[in-house]
């Protein structure tokens, strides 16, 4: 058999058997165990869908045909069978290959996703405009069950169904999202997985059409007359739910065994009306210890593939580690305190409360809408709920926010995490846009906590304010932040907030080397916003882990904008931001404190 | 019989016979269209729903028991259930009664709402903090047909089937929301209504229940162990949709007839767990006009009770209907341009273009979220996709602005309607967050129309962009401002964007009569932002009808920052702004054109 390097990928795929495929699988999987293993990166989605991907190359003529990934972070499959094979040494690298799907990339590309439960409106959109062209493409959303109860997935059922439009869904359950799933739906799902014997290709056509007179090899021809009995056979009544939304439902199928995947998704491609393909997957197949433990591969640092563990683990705990372990504690002395999340449980720190506090603890499940407007309800009630979000799926929820915590002027915390650039994942997982937002809303409290000691004392003064708070943290190592010494009636007034304090220090420390009389205030709180006395004509340089527009220097700004004092705002601009290393974004964007410091140098 | 104000409700309605209750319905009635005909308001969700707002009362508690409004606007009948029918004079005045639940007026409102398919959650949150309490009130939300498509609704009861919490849903379904509704969820309801017949109380009880040995009167008592049959031979298998998510499915009612209301809650009340009560009711019911165009009296403004007719009907055309003409226009020359929207067609001034381009107007539903993917990918595929979405209403997509549309950079135009204070609608309707959102986001240009013309090359331009735009405009009547005639090196230079543009002029004329060389420039794009040339020590003036923090004045504040130039800034501050008469909140607020000449004076 050939190297992986040596396809022509799709094209190939056409001709290949299905010994040959699953080899093909096999191959996959090696690779990307290797590859992750070096680099990091989304390791179990991916092993879970080798012969998904496959079977979906196989059978659709991709880039006419549309494959559309929720999500995104299970595309690695998707980028080895269309042309990337080569470039995966740069995988998740500045200037490389994206983590996520990116148009930029290649043609095959059709969303850049990021963000959960938005491929079927997508898919919706690219049918109405096809149909409208008088184009027949197939177009063919993949969504996993975690994203089927974002509430946008349900808002395109109800139009799809509706108009009975030609899309493909396929269900990819693996019964996992970052953490377990969560949801009648998913337990739904569930019944249908263990109720029903798979859908068997060969089996099916032995079994059940065999039987149909006239039918025998013409399976695939004439199929919608005889939809009926195939639905009926395979389903009885169990696929109810998506039938009741206008959905025609098929499976569920084995997602490991391709011949029976591109059986399926060809009967679908005749049916010509909304389908939704149930395969069963499972997260982290072929890696025994990705299949153990999905939520630690799913997205994961370099690790020894002998023994699953993550090489150069950090001494120091994490912002998220921190942060949901003073919550915890809090609660084990507050009995009113409840924790929230959707579905990133242990990401962010709450494993120990899941634990120690059972019945105060819950994962609504992806659904970021309801776990705000859900908050507002429990602190309605009087308990005082902690809410951990990350920042960028967090913006789901911007109108609940206002609307059902502020308005409400209810005790609700946002535990804010992954804010400011994140890295690796990119343009959707950056959380630059949170102080903006936060900053705009009435009665909310903004803490930008840089260290062990401020972000403890958030977490206490959030619980005494008996209003809405937003306490943002980066992703990283959590460590305490020494002040340097103060001196009096400085030139040069540098501001951090967030974990920017760090490099306001750096910067005063760069200038004060110089000769300049140069000072830091860390800002651990922008709204309400508390600055010392500043007059005359100095230097005041504001740094924030944000975008320009709306955050922290605007704020400054209109406090000084009829002052004497000059400002120089540094953040993010006003584009959005790749995905690298975050010391490789900040020296590209003139964040780091050399390239901060010369710009102040300029100002001198 | 006693008059309205006679009672002392809720307590006086348990004892009244359902005779009495009937009339106290027709009292109501002829109150409600009384009182909305002279001030204006929603009348037709609020006469569907008299009868089961007293069924609500007489069964429930309140507000021990919490009876819960989803959006709101159907809230008339509960305030005059509950001590609030003296002030029915004041209702959405100034100072007075607000048009939707407030917590400050009435222990009996719970949750101040406004926006769609939020009631289900904030219960659900509620019930959790009642159960952790020990407590074992009822909790029952109160949610339409339409707002049930709203994908949050769905997250809701995906948590609240698993879990099985005690909490009685009731389903208004009238097949309205504001246009009539979207979707195969909608469509499932519609066949539960048709097939089935009514679960009548008396017959009910008298048919199958004496059949039961050992039931008979006792039907309230002991009912969980008759719940499968009670269940079974209403239903057959029809209501399977709530059934799959975990929820108990009962009906459906007539909910004009107060006794099968009443018997269906009580029965309700025992199942001690998620239960999702079917009720029909007619929008408009009992006032003719109403039954027949209950859009038109949705939100109506004075009106004749003889004829149906709006009083004082402006004689310049809205906004809405200005711009909702010129993209139909446009898309009459153009064939690659659609119009998208949400429940809202009509009120936003798309009824000719959902005519005469009927395959190319969609209307998604409640479903602001899939609305913007939707549009994503019509534009991906090469489409030109027109949202007509309300500013506030428009805060529900926001995360999908960001990733799905600004990160793709795709073609995609909201027309953000009722920007701005919209006067008698509160807190929850006001558009003033929408500049702030919108300059934060990399790609999107940010018009602010402040007359036809300018509304007419926004819709232009935006149309080539070939990128994310927004136009947003205010609710009211959309004329043509001429410019005044500028002068050269103003002392004051008045920057009026958006309709606040008018007041720019305004207060430039005041100054200029005070011997002041003032001028006024209209910004009708704020993003990007070109402003004439400024230095020295000017006065410039900022107005906007948008909060500060991230709006329009933060990006001038930006540019003059370092210069000598002294600015003021004018616009709604950091707090909800009430109901009122526009006039009435300017005035409060400062925003008159007098009370900024005031400020702008102080600081000659």
């Amino acid at each position: 058999m050939k190297q992986l390097n040596e396809y022509n990928f799709p094209e190939d795929l056409k001709n290949m058997s299905y010994e040959e495929l699953d080899s093909l699988s096999e191959m996959i999987r090696t690779f990307l165990i290797e590859k992750v293993s070096e680099k990091g990166g989304h390791l179990a989605s991916n092993l879970g869908v080798v012969e998904l991907t496959i079977a979906l190359h196989k059978v659709f003529e991709s880039p006419v045909d549309k494959i559309i990934f929720d999500v995104g972070d299970q595309t690695y499959d998707h980028k080895l069978l269309t042309g990337r094979l080569n470039d995966f040494d740069t995988l998740r690298e500045y200037n490389g290959l994206s983590g996520f799907p990116k148009r930029r990339e290649s043609e095959h590309d059709h969303f850049d996703t990021g963000h959960s439960s938005t491929s079927l409106s997508f898919a919706y959109g690219m049918s109405k405009a096809r149909d409208l062209k008088g184009d027949s493409y197939s177009i063919v959303p993949v969504i996993g069950d975690g994203s089927l109860t974002g509430g946008e997935a349900f808002e395109a059922l109800n139009n799809i169904g509706l108009n009975k439009t030609n899309i493909i869904m396929v269900l990819n359950d693996n019964g996992i999202s970052i953490s377990k799933n969560v949801g009648s739906l998913p337990k739904h799902l569930s019944k249908l997985r263990t109720s029903k014997n798979y859908l068997s290709a060969k089996s099916f056509v032995k079994n059940n059409l065999a039987n149909i007179p006239g039918v025998g090899k013409a399976i695939f021809n004439g199929l919608r007359s005889i939809k009926n009995n195939i639905k009926y056979q395979i389903l009885k009544d169990e696929g109810d739910l998506f039938e009741q939304l206008g959905v025609t439902y098929l499976g569920p199928v084995d997602g490991h065994n391709i011949e029976d995947l591109v059986t399926t998704f060809e009967m679908a491609k005749k049916l010509n009306e909304p389908v939704l393909v149930h395969v069963i997957t499972k997260k982290g197949k072929g890696y025994s210890f990705a299949e153990n433990d999905p939520s630690k591969f799913h997205g994961i640092s370099p690790f020894d593939i002998s023994t699953g563990e993550v090489l150069n683990k950090s001494t120091k705990p994490s912002y998220s580690a921190v942060a949901g372990s003073m919550v915890t504690s809090l609660a084990e002395e507050k009995n009113d305190i409840v924790a929230v999340t959707a579905a990133m449980g242990d990401a962010v720190g709450l494993k120990d409360f899941s634990i120690k506090m059972k019945n105060r603890y819950f994962d609504v499940g992806i659904a970021e809408q309801h776990a705000v407007t859900f908050s507002a309800g429990l602190a309605q009630s009087g308990l005082k709920p902690y809410v951990f979000i990350y920042s960028s799926f967090l913006q789901r929820a911007y109108d609940q926010i206002i609307e059902d915590v502020c308005l409400q002027n209810l005790p609700v915390t946002f535990m804010v995490d992954r804010a400011g650039v994140v890295g690796q994942d990119g343009e959707t997982h950056h959380g630059i846009f949170d102080l903006s937002y936060f900053s705009s809303m009435p009665n909310m409290t903004v803490f930008t906590p840089y260290d062990e000691n401020t972000l403890n004392e958030a977490v206490k003064c959030a619980y005494e304010l008996n209003g809405p708070a937003a306490i943002r943290y980066p992703r990283g190592e959590c460590g305490v932040l020494e002040p340097e010494e103060h001196i009096d009636n400085p030139d040069v007034l540098i501001l951090g907030c967030g974990k920017m304090a760090e490099k306001a220090k750096e910067v005063s420390m760069i200038l004060r080397d110089k000769g300049i009389k140069a000072d830091a205030e860390f800002i651990s709180c922008i709204k309400p916003l508390t600055l010392p006395e500043i007059s005359g004509e100095k230097i005041i340089c504001t740094l924030e882990d944000n975008v320009l527009s709306g955050g922290f220097s605007d704020s400054v700004n209109r406090k000084f904008v009829n002052s004497d004092v000059t400002i120089l705002n540094f953040g993010w601009p006003d584009r959005f931001i790749e995905h690298g290393k975050v010391s490789e974004l900040e020296e590209k964007y003139g964040l780091t404190a050399e390239r901060i410091t010369e710009k102040v140098l300029e100002y001198i």
